[in-house]
């Protein structure tokens, strides 16, 4: 399991009850959740909105290809930090690695990793016609900026 | 705890595993998915769709009001049948009361039992500006015939 | 609809897109979740967790009775501030208001209220048999406090 | 894109509306729940539960690893249907593969297509130490046929 020197973005939370299902964790379909939420704070904080709306159209990021492998399992109350970073990025579609963290007694363990492919869209709610729009240019730069610096020298 | 002589709807399912929680049973906030589940299919079997869109406009049904008692645990691969039975209609807003049974070894228990009240909205998604707007009068002629007739003769 | 002159416990949280429906809006049952998540931040901030295990035997505490007025809706992005207040402590259930409210351009509005009746239980995971269990006496003590004390003299 | 000759379990749903989000489609995160959903009335058609106590110690079948390529959205009150191929065996995991369609006014198309690695696993609930075991030798009989056969000759 690779893990980056560093990440273009950390997000932390905490586990809620909800998340958790009758074998005591927290069910897998709600790390893709995680991951998603960490990405749009990504998104504002770079001050790109992930969803917007310009009058009856509408701009988003659906998910082309997602991929997981799950570690350890995360807990109830268990505070996590999901790291993200940009892999790779196309005129519509990018693509970052993730890494989830789980703080443990001892030190944190990572608890799962994989990679989400995102395409830009525009479309018109309820999402009959989705086509795929150019990455708007700032934000682009913005990317590119995160892909060709170097790893800080902490 | 009330329980009427019959149902105007009655809707069946399966707990599934992601509805369970880490005490081994359904997350109480998913017997509120499982009602509205149970409404969209009464609204469908009128011929009348729960959400639609004219254009740009929307319709919809929010929740004003929900309100649940909970009277026993629903768990993993339980069949569940929920009763529905219209309590009030008024021009754009109507109530009903919902009854959760849970199908167990000897016969089937109440599980849960509560009231929904919903308005008929209008709106252009994501939805700024909600109004309210009359119940249309096919599904309320629909809704009016349930309340007037008599329990069936069984 | 009454607005406490103060809580007993705040909670923040920001709205999520997998919270929100094809209405643009926050799904209603979410708030049930919002609200249960602020209620165990309160018990953790008094140094009890709102689930145990002591070996074999857990502890929890199961809904009893929910009630929730909606009144406005919640958006993607959207800061939510959750008000707890305990209004009734009985041997093992307790009952607490909130209040839920959303930060907008102009100041916060009231988006929705209600109340949870909660009861403290021991149980075996998956829940078989589910028994009340008197709320520990320190915690009792913590929130009879929370009561009983003059609201703070801003 | 390859699409099986036939699969070895298929499975219907109806897309419920608090699986939709803003974009106006089912979000996506919910595609890996229903996928769940099927295998587990897979597994309950070969008379195996997915989840089981035996005393304290419970089995289950935590996810290894996900993949899934979205293709075309889904929408609310859509029919869905899951079909399953089993493609590898080992002696405590398995893998399969997953390709769920939805029903449309000409047909019906393939949304998303994926594989999911699952593992047998005992453990005591909370899941604190969970442990890998053997796939038990009835089910690993009844699956082992279903890759052996030739596909049903119609």
């Amino acid at each position: 399991m690779e893990l980056p020197a560093h990440f273009h973005f950390t997000h932390r939370r905490t586990v809620e009850f909800a998340d958790t299902d009758l074998a005591g964790i927290v069910h897998f379909a709600n790390f893709f959740r995680y991951v998603e939420t960490a990405e749009h704070a990504f998104f504002r904080s770079l001050g790109f909105p992930s969803h917007s709306a310009d009058g009856a159209e509408h701009h988003g990021w659906p998910r082309l290809d997602v991929s997981c492998q799950f570690l350890r399992p995360a807990r109830f109350e268990q505070t996590l930090e999901i790291g993200l970073r940009i892999e790779e990025l196309r005129t519509s579609s990018l693509r970052y690695g993730f890494w989830i963290f789980g703080e443990e007694t001892a030190g944190r363990s990572l608890l799962a990793h994989g990679r989400f492919a995102i395409i830009h869209v525009a479309f018109t709610p309820p999402a009959r016609q989705l086509h795929k729009a150019p990455i708007p240019a700032p934000l682009r730069a913005r990317l590119e900026n995160f892909r060709s610096s170097p790893p800080p020298a902490s």
